[in-house]
């Protein structure tokens, strides 16, 4: 496994692999990797010829009260895990590397970035689209691997590729949970015990959601109620939005018909963890992508309702 | 010569240009295409294999109240241009073409943007680094060129590739002039008679200050005003400002040492006009880029002075 830490580096293993016909595949990471960024390096191996992952905590996708300092770094286990993986080549720039002056320009994607997280993280989502737009650069992937759990980012980075003809298939794949439902992300690592546990009521509250779009309800606004009320049950747990929108382009629905993603995110004592669900609506049949279990775990097996 | 309005056939064309290992390079253009846009042709087929001229009016970069409607359009003239400088790919697309829905996605170059041109055009460089990003995107040059009359977009496309790490050389090419010294532009038009001879007063006024920097001047307010004060002799014409900044990061200067952008633009009538000569001040030694005369017109030779 190569491990480059120079956009130079990078930039010439991406085109030799290139020139030996390789279609070269990204995972863009912050790090401390756990079975849900495993998956999408599973997902790049078996639809590219070369997989590359990136670890880099970008400052520009940190708000200035946010957790950029400590947000959790295990570069010696990520390593491990890239090879694990059978991953080709690990990029692990420095900030500095990545952004040598003050980067005046920003790539912004209007409305989709407004709401949800947007609302709350107003200079996020430009943080992110810049830094992707810059891995797609140096990269040149012919596919890129984002998880679903950050569905905002994933509708913002797939509009981002579409409206500037970048000529990269963004793929969402599936959220991986832990056991007890828990979706992985690497902030779970802030939570204590109780924390911990109070999280579970997140998934919970999709999953009484997910049941009850099952069992015919088609009304928006009752949907994220469940949602609401669910969370509500949980004292240690603050929602800051529960909303059911169209999965593509985020606007509130009224009735649900289509791709309809439930999206939540919450403050778990002062952890701020987000989840949710993609629910397929048409007519009166339903099928859920709830996520996958750990692969690694044991049992682990997709938990996918229909 | 192929001509293509599609991006999917562009891109295709750029794709087995590259599998030929030939190297693509780029010339974005508005159409009505003069003997400047037909020296970045030159340019560009010295220095890469397969030349693609793209001609699309781009509604982005036009302010509501500018001249999108009228900007003068002559395909057929473009086309022969192009079959006449041995052009490889010649791409029309339109603005569905290139815009299927509202763009929601831009990319913006801070502070570079704001002074000079962008100060009355407060939205054109958005529309500038936006199209040029797709069109990057979509031919995948290894090299883009662009004139040095729009000195301020050079240095906004530069810094854009820099900061977003575009695998693609931006490559600046000098100001054609026509035989009385006026800078080649399609917007020259509109102008009547009565204007376009006022409109010689512009790269007069250029001249006049390299010519006082020539004979040790170093003070960027006098050379300014030297500018100024020429213009002002010619009642037909309002100047909009005339700034002497450094010539990479546009910022004001006060003793002129390095690369110096000395810059105006001015209206002739109606007409809107740009001008500027790039002056390199290396203490006692000084060289000008005065732009090139017209290759085609009979006598054509460079007019640098040094």
């Amino acid at each position: 496994m190569l491990h480059v830490s120079r956009i130079a580096d990078l930039r010439a293993a991406c085109d030799a692999a290139r020139a030996e016909s390789l279609r070269v595949g990204l995972v863009p990471t912050m790090g401390f990797l756990h079975a849900g960024h495993r998956s999408l390096m599973r997902s790049a191996a078996a639809a590219t010829d070369f997989v590359v992952v990136t670890i880099f905590v970008n400052p520009l996708q940190f708000g200035a009260n946010e957790d950029l300092d400590p947000y959790p770094r295990y570069l010696a286990g990520d390593l491990d895990a890239c090879a694990a993986e059978g991953v080709d080549c690990v990029f692990t720039p420095s900030p500095a590397e990545m952004y040598p002056r003050p980067p005046i320009t920003s790539v912004h994607v209007e409305g989709l970035t407004a709401e949800l997280c947007g609302a709350v993280r107003p200079t996020h989502f430009d943080g992110v689209t810049t830094v992707v737009a810059k891995l797609f650069a140096i990269t040149g992937p012919c596919r890129a691997f984002f998880g679903r759990k950050d569905a905002q980012q994933l509708a913002v980075v797939t509009r981002m590729a579409d409206d500037l003809n970048l000529p990269v298939e963004v793929v969402g794949c599936p959220i991986v949970r832990e056991a007890d439902g828990v979706a992985m992300s690497s902030r779970n690592a802030y939570l204590d015990r109780p924390d911990r546990e109070a999280a579970r009521v997140l998934s919970h509250a999709l999953r009484r959601a997910v049941d009850a779009i099952v069992a015919g309800e088609r009304d928006a606004k009752r949907v994220a109620h469940i949602v609401c009320a669910t969370v509500g049950t949980e004292p240690r747990v603050e929602l800051e939005y529960a909303e059911v929108r169209d999965a593509h382009e985020l606007t509130p629905m009224v009735a649900l018909e289509g791709s309809v993603l439930i999206a939540l995110a919450a403050r778990v004592g002062s952890t701020r963890l987000i989840d949710n669900v993609l629910v397929e609506v048409d007519g009166s049949k339903v099928s859920a992508d709830l996520g996958v279990a750990d692969l690694n775990a044991p049992g682990g097996s997709p938990c996918t309702a229909r």
